[in-house]
């Protein structure tokens, strides 16, 4: 079978090998429950131990800052209900129109009770304006959730500039870095959040386990309860092995970020340039300010899963909109938060390229995509 | 260096070589998001009906009626605060006062907020009655929760006596069944249970997964929300690797319970039997309907922390209360709950047995402990 190319790591990447091999371990003899008393149970405590610290060091955080659960979606849960929870819903919650579903799903909850939560619109490049963030901040706003790289079109957030609004404002200042961390230059404190969301298997971990950073000082009921893991503030047995997993690639992919980043840098340009020959009328969506190797390109008037579809005929595996919207034949509402017109919003595709994609497979694609969307504007 | 024996089950057991067989693939070349579109994502997707079939089959369940989760505990965290925020908290939640505290903690974060938790106790040999719970059941009972297997002294409730009594004035039943899973045979229409909560590494899978049985037509709002997975009841990308690794464990243990529970039974016997033979003086808790291989003994005046350190240092792994416990210097509430006097509940060890231990195994242990608690006895 001819080898297929992965052009889709936005919605998942595959176990790094230092990763794999880092769990095989703890996948075999070190089972042992970390919060047992034996001496066998240290080796599982330390490893978890350092797997926070790797962790930690890699967002400029403290161990004591870092909080496993059970991917992204559970730490932006844990976010955006506890902190309204804990101002026990009175106050003002400010979040975007494109966030992830993880974000507007659990503000719609909120927004249920307590009827206090604000979504701002990006402008048509997918950039969130601080002028926007401040006229939407009221008095009591506790919260601010913006994405620093969004999941779809890939725009990256200036998070520093807005979380400093937020803070002259009073409020608290959450990101969901799920597509970031490990991707882009992480910092809490060069970003200047106070709650920060990742996912392991996002970059090259393993699915079923992630982290949120919580600023030490900042209060969080816990969201998980029970017998007291992670220093009480999220129960549950320890994924030991999802842990160690994660830290693992995590390092692995900071110690390689300027190297993939230029080399996504390098990939992504050979597609644009590539996709200008393309007759097919289209739009890259986004702006400049995007991660290298996420191309979300729609074409007028065409069908995204069409599109998709052949290309996984061709053996080539890319997305229509993010992973988690693909049960839904809606327009994005990313794309809609965007403004993008119908017309090419429901024509859209998600190419998004890992380090290990190489020259000639981005040729293909982009090649491949040029004479599908071409034949599909023929045949109409 | 000298082979341990592992004799704390209870806590956490080793991941079954059919269990790991069942995760490489998905660990290795079967990365993709299940919720994609392409081709090779549908084998992911298989993988996952498959697992939930056959757990499913295993409790006698029908598959949607299985929602994976990271753990028991989060299964006993939605299935108390689903129910009583569905009921807007206006409603009485029955539960015991020996509970797992995934399910004590969610109860008190109820009870701070509607003060209208019931906890009802246990008679002193770990059994709760039909008649307490009858006692305790009000008008407006939403939910009965009582745990199928206790976690430190292996009591066996009479689950379909106790959801008899709660059906019949209304109320919905819940099991935590994250000791019993794989261990004796569970099956939710015998048991007359509307939501059961289970845990992978506790029958030999991974650690970070477990599920909950959420009885069809029983309407629980999402706890994690999110991009819409699991049919929409539990959002975040899937734990494929540990949702194909618990199925494995758990069909090889449902496979091979009978043999599994009469070895256990035998090396119980071999335990209590010999351990007669000890001068100490000391109760075995629980009364005799409890789960094979799990025996909470507890010595008079002795430090049950110290027995463990002891036989830790003779290469014997067990427990003090639970694991989750282990961090906590208190009497276990399950030991207070049954009434035990602290001269003995300070003196408390737990040694859970498994399948793999063999008969020369706990002849050591036995011996072992025999020999340490007279000779602690000696030396006061």
């Amino acid at each position: 079978m001819k080898k297929r190319i992965y052009a889709d790591h936005a919605a998942t990447t595959k176990l790094s090998d230092k990763a794999l091999e880092a769990m095989m371990p703890f996948l075999q003899e070190a089972y042992q429950n970390p919060s047992t008393l034996y001496a066998s149970a240290r080796h599982v405590k330390r490893a978890i131990a350092e797997a926070r610290a790797i962790i930690a060091e890699s967002i400029g955080a403290n161990p004591k800052e870092i909080i496993f659960t059970s991917g992204g979606t559970e730490s932006d849960n844990w976010a955006i209900k506890g902190i309204a929870w804990r101002q026990l819903l009175k106050k003002q919650i400010v979040t975007t129109a494109f966030e992830h579903h993880a974000i507007l799903n659990s503000c719609r909850l909120i927004q249920d009770v307590s009827g206090r939560v604000t979504y701002i619109l990006p402008n048509n490049k997918g950039m969130i304006e601080e002028k926007s963030l401040l006229s939407a901040l009221q008095q009591d706003t506790s919260l601010v959730s913006v994405m620093l790289v969004n999941n779809e079109i890939g725009t990256i957030q200036r998070i520093r500039e807005l979380s400093e609004v937020a803070h002259n404002k009073g409020a608290l200042f959450h990101t969901d870095a799920v597509q970031a961390v490990g991707h882009i230059p992480v910092n809490v404190e060069t970003l200047g959040v106070d709650l920060l969301s990742a996912s392991a298997h996002k970059f090259n971990g393993p699915k079923g386990i992630g982290f949120l950073y919580l600023r030490d000082g900042i209060e969080l009921d816990p969201y998980i309860n029970g017998g007291g893991q992670e220093g009480g503030q999220r129960s549950g047995t320890e994924n030991v092995v999802g842990i160690v997993g994660m830290a693992a690639a995590l390092k692995e992919n900071v110690d390689m970020l300027e190297d993939n980043m230029k080399q996504l840098a390098e990939l992504e340009c050979l597609f644009i340039n590539k996709l200008k020959t393309c007759e097919a009328d289209y739009l890259i969506n986004g702006g400049d300010n995007r991660i290298s190797g996420n191309v979300s390109v729609s074409f007028k008037g065409l069908d995204g899963e069409a599109i998709l579809h052949r290309m996984d005929l061709k053996g080539i595996e890319i997305a229509t909109g993010s992973a988690c919207d693909s049960r839904d034949t809606q327009i994005s509402h990313v794309l809609t938060a965007i403004g993008l017109p119908e017309e090419y919003a429901k024509g859209t595709v998600r190419i998004s390229l890992g380090a290990e994609n190489t020259k000639e497979e981005v040729d293909v694609i982009v090649t491949q995509l040029i004479q599908i969307v071409e034949s599909m504007n023929e045949n109409r």
